[in-house]
């Protein structure tokens, strides 16, 4: 980036240095509200949902565009600076109502913000950075560095780069082309996918080579996971992208709770996707409400007896082993400390339907459930009528009992940071596709891509789903060194939603043609819909996970001697 | 409202007061920037796209906003007032930074704003309105006044509001129960359909009864047609709501420019649904840009011979009657006035394709695109090859020879209202599910709509629709005036965009089910999204509609006395 870059980059930062202690002030003054006798209390947190929300939002916000900032040095290009400043000016731009609003409810006194909003740096940064011509030029430079360029502040290492080579390779040239077969038609994942990805090791993933899989010994290695998916989400979030959260969550599990025995006799064949997982958490009556799970298991001679409901139970045909959390106590009063996690072992099958019968009189039985997009993976409802798991299936054994909510929990983290990576993928391919297609389509004379508003669009989403990446890769970087456990939630809040925003972009710049389904933007659409759905509800995210978060830290804050302050003004 | 609520909307309407003509302050001077020797230059629109556009969705937020309060009054409940302040607060919310952004882009002097923004009546209405507490209290009483509820402030006549019961009631127990059907197996609307709303009239609605219609013989009946059109959106868009826009365009054709005979002819028969309508105007090479249609008229004995392609031909199949823009003139530089319409008579045909040959061996033959929704209507490729069509068949017969341009445009206005009507009755359902759904699903322990988020959110969505409701009835007594050309465009733009935002939030309250194809919700996200593509895609109305409507009128009132301005800064 040039001098003149450098110093808007400044500029943007000094901004953000000026908000981030205003943004920590809402996030105080909510913290206090919410408190009772020294603790975040639970009717005082819903009663100010809405305003955890916002700041859950205006969170990710702040911290992807500082994110942005702080990435870019002396050997960015000048269009990764133009569009880190794109996305950090239309950031501000939506903090700053958010957090007069959370002011306004919280009644702080809103001039600090308001002189903020009126400082003419940050006028003459949004002319310098989201002006007309200031997008126009970043579209341009979009479309002049061509659509295999590397948005974001990415760096990675040769190995992870060699592959991202390696599986952006297999997307395009073995799981594109069939990705829109399986989405319209609603097929099983075929054996012509899955077998090079078990050959290629990506169900082992996330578990180390010494217990039989192609994870690190030492550590984690979180940016190789992101690499993989979103390497295969760019050709199918569905047919590809999505298959190795599965193995994440239960190996994650076993490792966190399993018996030794368990362990190297179900890890090296989780790596080797053989069999392939899938996870039953969900109930028709409990999404995110895990503590009232009720799926039941009555002790039996050996082992448990399974009778119940799992429904959104997702690859649960092709599976052949699930992760079942089960109510294992049956005084429903120890809430989620009665589960335990069990593991099925049944057959594979293909298509949308299938009944398992046990020997002895057991029987679990599955059907799809017919959905809008993330077809190929197939979610399933699933019935368990007295359906035997021996004990030796029980994640920890005897010593597992009633754990099965954390070892649960153990893989909730890296799914979250999948889905920021699978969302990334389905924002690339989108990207890509609008960036060519504009390019072809002529409109008024001249290729669509020659308009002014159209590279603005570009840029836009350009400048989005390079700031996801940037967050996506900081967060994996954290999660290496032990932390970041919730910003993963926070850029899988706001990954999914900006897919879902470049997906409409996209669709909207191919006009008619991206609402045909022999459009792959209409696929990206309807995929990307899905992502604010699963792997924790937007909602859910927001207030229990983000929002209590950042509570906990303000009173953590307040508590703290440095920064005294009343919990009750 | 009480009188607490009549100072908000004092207030509310004094906030915007001040803000017009800080609105038409930003158009004068973009009107000054995009004019050359006194009249809009289409290079320079083109280089202010980005500002144009921006400028188009000012206007449309600042008329909603106005609208929905100027049309409270001391009949109004108080439901009504809190979702008018909702959307008028959120509204000026969007309309501050989108007018910042174009006064910096346009020098203009940013205290105006600022000192507006900083205002202690602003916060305090924002409080007021959109305050958490404020935000559940509405949602509290939109459930309290069940799904049935009247949103917006529309008056109707009692011959309407018959009607409006007529076709809700129809809608819903005879559209309904077939709409996932149709959508899911993408079937041909069935007769069981047709034939009920053959018998009420709804193909005649534009057509006065002195010609065989059903619509008024003096004047204009907008608001009916917009109540027609809503109320069979709200049971299926694709299966019911967008049937009429084909009679209304091509009926409008005729009225326009057809000779005596022709009209004789055909408008009783299009007012009886005797043979369904389709238009063909879009060509695969070119969307929004009709000057440059190219499927080819040539003369022959008694007729023309047309050979070549049109594409998004909607319900083309089905039609046994189609409107074809025509260019009859071989001159290309002729551009929009070589254009003409002609009738094209085909047999009606169930299905996904068809082939039509003449005895004479012209050939037109059809293909359905499959597209993610608006299903059951089918939107065709279609290719004419050596195909007759007499004289008696072009509109206006020799004296409508390149008039074609003229005579579509007569249509294109109703066809927008319609489209803005067929956005709030996707809106309402929505609502409606959404409203259902959260009273009955659990969720940690209580209903979904216990919670304080949902209520924000329920209210949100009905503020919107309430809004674009009211703005849509408002623009229908323009047209019925003879006037809101160009309003009819942007309330299109506004409602259509909302009902993406609406159908979004909706599927998002219901979780994983509103992803599932067996909910409603699912239908209407993804039939909510072709509203902003067709009869006109949002960027271009914006661009070449209100936007350039709007700077036309800017340009006017710099010219004239009363504002004498210079237009050459």
């Amino acid at each position: 980036m040039d001098a003149q870059q450098t110093r808007h980059v400044a500029s943007a930062q000094a901004l953000l240095a000026r908000l981030r202690p205003l943004f920590e002030q809402a996030g105080g003054a909510l913290a206090r509200v919410c408190t009772k006798e020294g603790r975040l209390h639970g009717a005082r947190l819903d009663e100010h949902q809405v305003a955890t929300f916002e700041l859950a939002w205006a969170s990710a916000d702040l911290l992807a565009a500082e994110t942005a900032l702080v990435r870019l040095d002396a050997a960015s290009t000048e269009l990764q600076a133009l569009l880190a400043l794109i996305f950090a000016v239309d950031a501000v731009g939506a903090l700053l109502p958010r957090l007069e609003a959370l002011y306004i409810e919280l009644e702080l006194p809103l001039a600090p913000l308001q002189q903020l909003g009126a400082d003419a740096s940050w006028a003459a940064l949004r002319g310098a950075a989201c002006g007309a011509q200031a997008l126009t030029a970043a579209g341009r430079a979009l479309v002049a560095a061509g659509d295999t360029v590397e948005l974001g502040s990415v760096v990675l290492g040769e190995s992870v780069l060699m592959a991202q080579n390696t599986f952006r390779r297999f997307a395009a040239d073995v799981v594109a082309p069939q990705a829109e077969e399986i989405h319209r038609h609603d097929k099983t994942i075929p054996e012509s996918l899955l077998q090079p990805m078990r050959d290629m090791g990506v169900f082992g993933l996330s578990i180390p080579e010494s217990l039989g899989g192609t994870g690190p010994n030492e550590g984690e290695d979180a940016t190789m996971m992101v690499v993989v998916t979103e390497a295969l989400s760019e050709a199918s979030l569905a047919a590809a992208g999505s298959l190795i959260t599965r193995s994440e969550i239960l190996s994650r599990a076993l490792m966190s709770g399993g018996t030794a025995e368990q362990k190297s006799t179900w890890l090296p064949r989780i790596a080797a996707g053989d069999p392939l997982c899938a996870i039953a958490i969900t109930e028709p009556d409990f999404g995110s409400d895990v503590a009232s799970l009720s799926l039941k298991g009555t002790r039996t001679e050996g082992g448990w007896s399974l009778n119940g409901a799992k429904t959104w139970c997702t690859f649960a045909g092709k599976a052949g082993l699930l992760m079942v959390v089960t109510r294992t106590d049956p005084d429903r009063a120890a809430g989620h400390r009665g589960l335990s996690v069990l593991l099925v072992e049944k057959p594979s099958y293909d298509g949308h339907a299938f009944d398992f019968r046990q020997p002895g009189g057991g029987r679990l039985s599955g059907k799809a459930i017919p959905t809008i997009g993330y077809r190929g993976m197939h979610s399933f409802d699933l019935s368990f009528d007295d359906f035997l798991v021996p004990d030796a299936n029980v994640i920890g054994e005897s010593g597992g009992l009633g754990k099965g909510f954390y070892f649960t929990m153990a893989g909730m983290v890296g799914g979250r940071m999948q889905t920021s990576a699978r969302a990334c993928g389905v924002m690339r391919a989108a990207l890509r596709a609008s960036m060519r297609y504009t390019a072809d389509r002529k409109v008024f004379g001249a290729p669509l891509q020659a308009y002014a508003l159209t590279l603005a669009k570009l840029a836009r989403m350009a400048a989005r789903l390079a700031a996801c990446r940037t967050l996506a890769y900081a967060i994996a970087e954290q999660l290496n060194a032990g932390g970041g456990r919730m910003e993963a939630s926070l850029v899988k809040l706001l990954a999914c939603r900006s897919a879902e925003m470049v997906t409409r972009e996209a669709l909207q710049l191919h006009g008619g043609m991206g609402y045909a389904e022999e459009s792959a933007v209409s696929r990206y659409f309807v995929d990307a819909r899905v992502l604010s759905i699963f792997e924790g509800a937007e909602e859910t995210l927001a207030l229990k996970v983000i929002g209590r978060g950042l509570l906990e830290d303000a009173l953590e804050t307040i508590r703290s001697p440095v920064n005294p302050g009343s919990l009750h003004p």
